[in-house]
């Protein structure tokens, strides 16, 4: 089962039966879903419309050799209405998987802060993202034009881009710049500060699964977090999901079955065979883990237009007693799936080669899994509520080999970013959400007193980069407020000689 | 003048004349210089064979992208007699531009040290050099081949290595590694304490101008300090060797001039017109820098067999008084040149396309200096003794661009490796020679209290690496003993939890 997946990411539509073996794909699965959420913050309308100005800086594409010296248009938006220059600050967003104009739109955060702190701001696009494309439209066209994707030379990009601004920008020479980012862009903001700690005075690191690599934490800890917070949002729901799986697979064994589950879900593309059914699975799997991402406590549209808290919502069709059929249990299945898929009451059909909204670097960023990005995932269908898999990297690797003609390699990134082993750094917020389940690589205690952890028991994935909202709980705004103070504090420090 | 060098470096013959015009080459001069004398220690033959065994670590040729998916066997030495096994410190050789067994035979203090620390040693050599070659005789065939040659991927190779070492090296898994370099080695030491705080515990960078890049420093502080070296080691010495270009351009304008001068300096080839002038004048400026850099306290070995104080040996056929006549002057200078070609008395004749020992990595250097470790270095005949000389960083890189078909960056190393923000880092020496030039480029004062210089008044390029001496000033034998407290200091920190 589950496979296909990282093969849907390719082209948008489900490719099952060919990858039919691959044990190793679920784990895309969760990193797919990282990506969604990773586009940050609200995009409701309620909040103002945010202004800034678009631009576009000559990038070398490659920073580590020189045999490749072009250059690429890496673009950046700036807004500087509240910036007091001279030497401001500078809150920087490390762009990541995807358009930089809707990590501008939805970091509310930022542009909420800017006023309070006389910064500017300044977001900039991840390269091989949006329009940021080191070879244009034959950027993802083979794995020579892929090579140059991969963090080490964004933050680079960063770095360079951010040297540029302070040489160029009358009044910027002296700002401290402060990286903000979430998801993966949290991860590039710490490590942003951890390798260029000379351009970023610090960084918030918000819901960034630093640790979601080989051997720091359990592969499992991701699916047991999605699991609680069904568990804890609704009677029985986590073990009827847990449930649902052996049900799919009763009621698919037959034509009819196929059928009726065809009309039970709506589906745009009716289930013809047996095999179909694990493309099936996989994508609900995806659908309940990107619930638990945006488990917001009010009504948002992000990956999907939601009502508030709805993994609530969903479980109130999940909570049968033991004893319920197959049928009755699938019935409530698809009614928990129309939640997420159409709150609005607008789709006609569901389309289970779509989890959430498009037009994202879905190949970019299968391509960074499949190279640096290895984050083991797993699960035992004890201590969570989905199917048992193991992690096999090596099935995974024989994959990414097939797709994108290169191998990932399971340790760079705990050698490159320090894995556990990052006391020596200063100056990071990690903020973590209690029910995200991307927590589970994150940082979530302190580590000395200038790496600190923020927990929000109440906040799904980087909540605190998101838009006031009346219904924010207080830990939210306690976490904003904190981040504030430590933003300030740096600020402060920044302009103090350094100790002796 | 001073034409050819970079060229020079290609094929150990001068080729002078293609490359007149290039007024940026005068650095390479001093690069070649500190390749040279980056082969750190003492050779002398009085100290006991050092014992160790050879190994090859198979590492990825490129670490920055996963098209290039080949590795190359990396050689390393390990010397564990004094190992205190499981968990004693291990003393890591982050190798330079050469052959590491000279760095292995020749830092004698790694050595004095192991012994006292319970140590284990190690010593790394660098990529594209010695018998570490990526693509074995190929490496240097063309920019493509040479393009993974970067500071950048050898200090991924040594993250890599220890990585593998510990875990696979019984006793190794919680040995802290202090990292320790000389010249372009002491700077991959402080760097690898930057970037890769989590596989070291600190790092001593002996003679490491980390600061000698675009901007940071004065570009005539280096050749400022040669000349001091000279002014404070004999009367009138600074001043006749910078009246010695011009009666060199004197002498050498006619046909009687240039003969009078071959015989009197023993040439090999001898000077045929008076283009021939620069390529000597070159040679000469190349041999009072790297006295400069050699200038020990007692006899040795190492660019050239040398007597104690070797400049003062040299400004003895230097003391005339003003008024000499050109001929005089030069007679001098002659004599003063083969106090370093000739100290034993063994040289047939003067050979002007050598400077000192060879087998070394002279052309990856170059490539080097010709991609990201841009020094720039000039001279104005006032404040130094040599024909003044701006830098000229586009005729650098058109050279660059002819020899190699790669352009130099000249705001890289100071971006990537935090030019003088470098505060937020920990647990670094820099020790500086005050004879040494290449301190100009150097820390030589404290930045913070992890952060530390040490400046050995009477030190030439790193001696603190080189074996105790009978002749050693106190200085030195202090700045030892500072280092080793530190490395004590940092080995009982490291067993400590982290500051929370």
């Amino acid at each position: 089962m589950r496979a296909g997946v990282l093969q849907r990411g390719l082209d948008g539509a489900a490719v099952t039966g060919a990858l039919a073996l691959c044990l190793g794909c679920l784990h895309v699965i969760a990193l797919k879903s990282q990506l969604l959420t990773g586009l940050g913050g609200s995009s409701d309308s309620a909040e103002a419309p945010v202004s800034y100005e678009t631009f576009y800086f000559d990038q070398k594409i490659d920073h580590f050799g020189f045999l490749e010296d072009g250059t690429f248009k890496q673009r950046y938006l700036v807004a500087h209405k509240h910036w007091q220059q001279p030497g401001g600050p500078v809150l920087f967003y490390t762009g990541n998987e995807g358009d930089i104009t809707w990590f501008c739109n939805n970091t509310g955060f930022m542009w909420e802060t800017a006023e309070e702190l006389g910064a500017m701001l300044v977001f900039a696009e991840h390269r091989y993202y949006g329009e940021s494309l080191p070879f244009g439209q034959d950027s993802y066209s083979d794995s020579k034009h892929l090579n140059y994707l991969t963090s080490e030379q964004a933050l680079a990009d960063f770095a360079v881009l951010i040297q540029n601004l302070k040489s160029t920008l009358p009044g910027a020479q002296h700002s401290p710049v402060i990286a903000v980012g979430g998801s993966y862009g949290g991860m590039l903001a710490a490590w942003f500060r951890m390798k260029y700690p000379n351009i970023v005075i610090g960084a918030l690191a918000a819901s960034a699964p630093i640790w979601q690599f080989t051997g720091i934490v359990p592969c499992g800890d991701f699916y047991k977090i999605v699991t609680q917070d069904y568990a804890r949002s609704g009677y029985n729901c986590d073990a009827n999901i847990r449930k649902s799986w052996k049900a799919i697979n009763n009621v698919s064994s037959t034509v009819s079955g196929l059928q009726w589950l065809s009309q039970e879900f709506s589906l745009c593309i009716p289930l013809k065979n047996k095999s179909d059914a694990v493309g099936f699975k996989n994508w609900l799997q995806e659908t309940w883990v990107n619930l638990a991402m945006v488990d917001y406590p009010y009504e948002a549209n992000f990956l999907q237009p939601l009502p508030r808290w709805p993994i609530t919502v969903v479980c109130k069709h999940l909570a049968y007693d033991p004893g319920v059929s197959d049928y009755q249990l699938l019935h409530g299945v698809s009614q928990a799936a129309k939640v997420y898929y159409n709150f609005t009451g607008t789709s006609s059909c569901l389309n289970t080669s779509q989890t959430a909204t498009g037009s994202l670097g879905l190949l970019g960023w299968f391509y960074q899994a499949c190279t640096e990005m290895v984050m083991p995932m797993c699960t035992d269908g004890v201590q969570d509520m989905f199917e048992p898999e193991e992690w096999n990297f090596k099935a995974f690797a024989d994959e990414c080999s097939a797709m994108f003609g290169v191998r990932p390699r399971a340790d760079w990134a705990g050698a490159v970013y320090g894995g556990k082993d990052i006391a020596s750094h200063s100056n990071i917020i990690f903020s973590n959400g209690g029910l995200d389940p991307w927590s589970s690589g994150g940082v979530t205690s302190n580590i000395t007193d200038s790496l600190v952890s923020i927990v929000i028991p109440d906040g799904a994935h980087h909540l605190d980069l998101r838009y006031r909202n009346d219904y924010d709980p207080p830990s939210v705004r306690a976490a904003r407020a904190l981040e504030v103070m430590y933003f300030r504090k740096w600020i402060k420090q920044a302009k103090r000689p350094p100790q002796t």
